[in-house]
């Protein structure tokens, strides 16, 4: 098996929605094509990658440094010897090579995006879904998941604080199948959130849960001040409270917020996870680690984050990545995660499951084709036909 | 004033020099030129940027991103109100909106690249060498340094480990007038590294001083096994034992180590820089750090190193930034920093300083021409003219 061309396209995710921190309306991603000599349908076997949202596309690290080391490396160094499918654990070192330790950026997302096309391709190869090769090439005990949890992010706001619109929001979450759901706070004065969560809470049946999220926006004082208001209404996480390096400030909300808190979206290595797990007085038995592969130098990177986890006491269980991606859905399947976040109806076709499997009861079944899924969800194989188009 | 052109450039910094842990010869970097419609001499006003070494060019981020933020803001936000004249800290401002928290790599560079073009721009139209400009715009009290100490980094590793080759390039530096220099320990085996340092000590004369630079290459054990065997050479400082961002592993070497260690080249951003000085354990009466402001969204962002330091008991002048920039000289003299890296004789023409200021006992004076000084070392001004000609 070779890489005959890799191909790289860059689109607008343009979104009308805004966090407490960024607006989403330049926002952009990267797409990969990986093209082999493996012919199947009488058509060349292709693997396609993206990342999720909030980091723009990476054109420039991948052409410029990633690609051309995938490119210059021997194509048996990026074989599994014994299947001889392309092994992208292998692939992950040698696009790797010559660059410095530290600055874990704009560079985790461009290899994110590439990883995604390779492990894409391998499973294609290898005739699995991703979550089942992965299950394999990482000697994990049992067997995949065939379901995970998710849960409908979004609650953004809108103009004239209008909660009417909110709970609309909600409900229809509630629609597709959605159990729990989160929305945003840190965009409005406490007394305005509070409101926000009262609405939405409002039109939540019994045994559904709400979540929210502060985006990273909040000084200490102000993250406390939410810690204290929060807690009577038994959320089911309090995420991002501080600075996503502010170790010490999520250790300080840690010891004055009893429920669960959240973050890890905005780091993107496991030397940085290990810091928030040595520093960030997170909670093993009740706290939220929402890591992103795609945007974290992909799966070799997120393996590399479950073992410290694990040296740490950790149960990849305390999981649920950001993003709302298949990939990252195959990811939690494979490893045992606790759940993937999902953004209805944003960031499409990129986010999003495939087009047969809706969310029943808060859980979503994970698809059986060969691959990430990619060609499950007709919007975007289509668009990724159009974007990078390999014939 | 105002901002007609941004023109960018990217360009291989090829240099046969390695250390343990990435090789140089594919690296690259960015150049900026910011043409303004102030006109002197008959010419419009230009700023020059570039960074220092080792994370390659940003041409990518910079013009999908950053780029595009300062063409898209408004004029009169990017200028001083008093003077009229670009201020390089709202222009950091602007260029870095709708960033998420978190994930300090490449972006940082990106940001650092152009801040240097501003700050060449804005000390240009002010008349102002860079360092008396920085000192303005900063409040910093008192004057700024007329000279700064530099030491000579270098001490690569030469084929058939030849400790002569080594030892001439050390006496080449003490004949360009450094009194201090820097080798490279962790690409050989202990015993051998230990040759080396005993190697340059022999031609060092009495008053100089060696540090050497593991490039965060060792694990644990090995960092504490080089921390055992160096305290009887005294060295300047053992440089990066670990990981950068293995703030533990930094304060256990800290508690074995007694002499000074230096670290931060891989850290870009005050937000990781408090978090080495909460974990790492570094000793504020001896340990050195070594921030890169061009790596590190420019001198607005190192100002903002400067008050966390401040917080945490460390004066400005335990300060030695990475990168042997006279963009990071003026820093140095501006702040009242500690010293100053130097890398004689690569990455030139980037690297080095104004032609007419050799350095004389271990020390540099700062050039008095407007502007970072680019055009006081000619051969960087005829590069920078062929590779972003702006008339």
């Amino acid at each position: 098996m070779r890489i005959t061309d890799v191909k790289v396209a860059e689109v607008p995710l343009a979104s009308g929605i805004s966090n407490a921190v960024i607006d989403f309306s330049t926002m952009t991603v990267s797409v990969v094509a990986v093209v082999s000599d493996v012919v199947a349908d009488g058509r060349p076997l292709v693997g396609y990658g993206f990342s999720s949202n909030g980091r723009y596309a990476q054109t420039g690290i991948l052409t410029s440094r990633i690609l051309p080391r995938l490119e210059a490396a021997n194509d048996a160094d990026l074989l599994d010897p014994e299947s001889g499918i392309i092994d992208p654990v292998r692939a992950h070192r040698a696009v790797l090579a010559n660059e410095k330790p530290g600055g874990h950026g704009d560079r985790a997302i461009a290899v994110g995006v590439l990883d995604m096309a390779l492990w894409d391709l391998a499973a294609k190869a290898a005739g699995l879904p991703l979550h089942r090769l992965l299950h394999q090439r990482f000697g994990i005990a049992g067997r995949p998941a065939e379901e995970v949890w998710v849960y409908a992010a979004g609650g953004y706001y809108y103009p004239d604080k209008d909660l009417r619109v909110l709970r609309e929001e909600i409900k229809g979450y509630l629609d597709l199948g959605y159990r729990d759901v989160k929305i945003k706070i840190g965009g409005a004065p406490l007394p305005d959130d509070v409101k926000r969560v009262e609405a939405v809470l409002d039109v939540l049946p019994a045994g559904c849960r709400l979540a929210v999220d502060a985006n990273g926006r909040f000084d200490l004082p102000a993250a406390l001040e939410y810690a204290r208001a929060l807690p009577p209404y038994r959320l089911l996480w309090y995420e991002e409270p501080c600075d996503p390096l502010d170790y010490r400030g999520h250790a300080a909300v840690a010891e004055h917020y009893p429920g669960a808190l959240a973050t890890g979206e905005n780091l993107f290595s496991a030397a940085d996870a290990r810091n928030l797990l040595r520093y960030g007085g997170l909670r093993p038995d009740r706290d939220v680690l929402q890591f992103d592969p795609s945007l974290s130098y992909g799966v070799p990177e997120y393996a590399a984050v479950l073992r410290t986890m694990d040296e740490h006491g950790w149960s990849p269980a305390r999981c649920c990545p950001h993003g709302g991606l298949q990939y990252s859905l195959a990811v939690a399947a494979a490893f045992g995660l606790g759940g993937c976040e999902s953004y209805p109806a944003v960031f499409e076709p990129f986010g999003g499951f495939a087009d047969d499997t809706p969310i029943v009861d808060g859980r979503i079944r994970l698809p059986e084709t060969p691959g990430v899924g990619h060609e499950r969800k007709a919007a975007l194989r289509d668009l990724l036909h159009r974007l990078v188009p390999t014939t």
